[in-house]
């Protein structure tokens, strides 16, 4: 009888989960925000909601994110969605045909690829170094094809941890104004800065309607309500809310969005977050201690300024996936590096998460990849 | 400052709104439903679910359903949606390749058809009868094209309020397994039955695992919890829930799946759309009654038996969309048969819901529609 997407066996510490930790999903603050706003005697939140998303919760989530991204955000360039997946699967139907090509950085978001391939879009692979996608290699693409969109993880990228700067961010959107196509920016980890402040979100950047920047509640809050956001000029969002899907459904989870209100109006959100940086970061800190102290000199990591993950890269001759089995017996698991590749490539590197374990979880998790590396790796 | 998806002025009776009233829209139920989940030490229902649905919610599901269809639904042919939109898109996704053909009744669902369009899906018609789709008139178009599925609301039609007699039920079911296709079932309103007991969902005709039965919250507890689920056999419901969607976002709404299953299991449900059906029927009944007694004899109708709709049937040379400005200049509107139709036909059709208003508002807006009708057609 399962609820949760993910039952592992409690001896397994997989690092491989890119999901929050249950301890720190906050139950009082939903209980005390639902009790809040099912003290009005409003039924305006269980009925069709407007395609865009109600405009009052759209108002706070506009003040709250102005905060965080110290920058003003106008409600009018928010649409409200059920998750940034399901904000991505929208810009497909209405932004993509298939047989259309969408760029993507390598590495990627590994879903995101079965989401595209799902809808038969042609993915080619662009490469990105330490300060993200690199333009000169996005410019040279483009001379022989013309995407609909280029898929970014401009911050604290998933799985590599980089961040795009503020000159490159400027780039990409010349570029894409210049060649006609869209940037469509997952932007899920922004918020979660713990030793980078990074640039802004990419539609601070946007100057005439080709970004559409994708939040989520899932990472500062909870995936189980199924709430995100999607920032854009109001000619881009006009697009997906006057589409079929929307007309018949109405705008997406207007009951999940009020309980959120309330959570954003009664300042409980705001602190939620700071407690959640905190977290993150002190475990952070703790994986990529334990990893340094306990892994193989050959094996690479950055120590990540923010987000959900630590991409380590094993040396150029090294299969990750084949040392799966061995992590496994040992109770330790990864998500290899092939995944995040559109052409199968990346085999040397691994995905770690420090978000969904405790600390010492995490340092006993790092001691037992170490004891597998060292022993398989490098004989 | 927009919420719900409808904004009317309050002096128009708008017959053509397809949704439920607000004053029907059972807050209490959800303020309990919501205390009782909130009130388990349970955390679960905030993280990323199992893609299938919560399998206690399926459980509790499964168990109304079994009462409701009159026959037993089995929890693993459950597939939780957010809503049979949803449901619907996701079946475009994983059953349809952009450029097949799919085939609809004629008239049919207006919003379905703008999900189709926006799919880039070739739309075919079938006509229906009194007794729902032509099975024979399917076969013919069998011989020359295969759909990827055929879309129907086999129970209390949309807009039509026709239901599909239990023997074209085998028929279309027959027909399915031996060309290859899918059929899904736009099931919305099958619990809403008020003088007509239908035969069983089409998922309880299935023979070979090609049908796929929609059902939804929507119409019988609350559009904006964005609720619904899939009834179809495992084998099709495994496409939907290892597709790149649903293993990146998880499963469909699992934080509102939780609270509906309190409500379940408290019974409030079934209560609650006992009370809604005896509202319903007084409300088909109010505008039947006032239709009849008012409208000009070439203006014919089927009193409804269950589900939203009135089909109204002018003369075959009346333009019902010709007759929208009178009508709204006398606070009256509806909406134009046009739309129900692939191809634009059906123009001197219009479709009327009873669910929207209450009966007084009803009976004034027959008066209204009444008066229109009897002034611009057949001078």
């Amino acid at each position: 009888m399962q609820i949760t997407q993910l039952d592992l066996p409690p001896e397994m510490i997989d690092l491989g989960v890119g999901q929050p930790d249950l301890a720190l999903l906050p139950l009082d603050l939903i209980r005390q925000a639902a009790t809040h706003r099912l003290g009005f005697d409003d039924p305006a939140p269980l009925q069709y909601g407007t395609e865009q998303g109600n405009a009052y919760f759209r108002r706070a989530l506009a003040a709250f994110l102005s905060e965080g991204y110290g920058g003003a955000v106008d409600p009018r360039h928010l649409f409200v969605t059920a998750g940034a997946t399901y904000g991505l699967d929208l810009i497909c139907t209405y932004f993509a045909r298939p047989g259309d090509t969408v760029f993507v950085e390598e590495p990627t978001y590994f879903l995101a690829l079965r989401i595209f391939a799902d809808r038969r879009l042609n993915v080619v692979s662009l490469p990105i170094d330490h300060r993200g996608l690199v333009p000169e290699a996005l410019e040279e693409k483009l001379a022989s094809v013309r995407p609909a969109f280029v898929y970014t993880v401009p911050t604290f990228h998933n799985p590599s941890g980089t961040t795009l700067s503020a000159h490159r961010r400027e780039q990409l959107v010349r570029l894409s104004r210049r060649h006609g196509f869209l940037i469509v920016a997952d932007e899920v980890y922004h918020l979660l800065n713990y030793t980078l402040k990074p640039p802004p979100p990419l539609a601070f950047f946007d100057t005439g309607g080709t970004v559409l920047s994708m939040g989520s509640f899932s990472k500062i809050l909870a995936p189980g309500i199924r709430l995100g956001w999607i920032q854009a000029a109001p000619s881009l969002l006009g697009r997906l809310a006057r589409g079929g899907l929307l007309l018949s459904s109405g705008g997406m989870n207007p009951f999940t969005s009020t309980i959120v209100e309330s959570a954003l109006e009664l300042g409980l959100l705001a602190a939620h977050v700071e407690r959640l940086k905190q977290a993150y970061h002190r475990r952070a800190t703790a994986l990529a201690e334990a990893l340094g102290r306990q892994l193989p000199a050959w094996a690479a990591f950055q120590p990540p300024a923010g987000g959900f993950f630590i991409w380590l890269a094993l040396p150029p001759d090294m299969d990750a996936e084949a040392l799966q089995p061995a992590a496994r017996a040992n109770n330790v698991n990864f998500q290899p590096g092939f995944r995040f590749s559109a052409g199968g490539a990346l085999k040397s590197f691994l995905r770690l998460s420090f978000v969904y374990y405790a600390e010492d979880r995490l340092r006993e998790g790092a001691e037992r990849l170490a004891a597998v590396l060292k022993n398989v790796g490098r004989k």
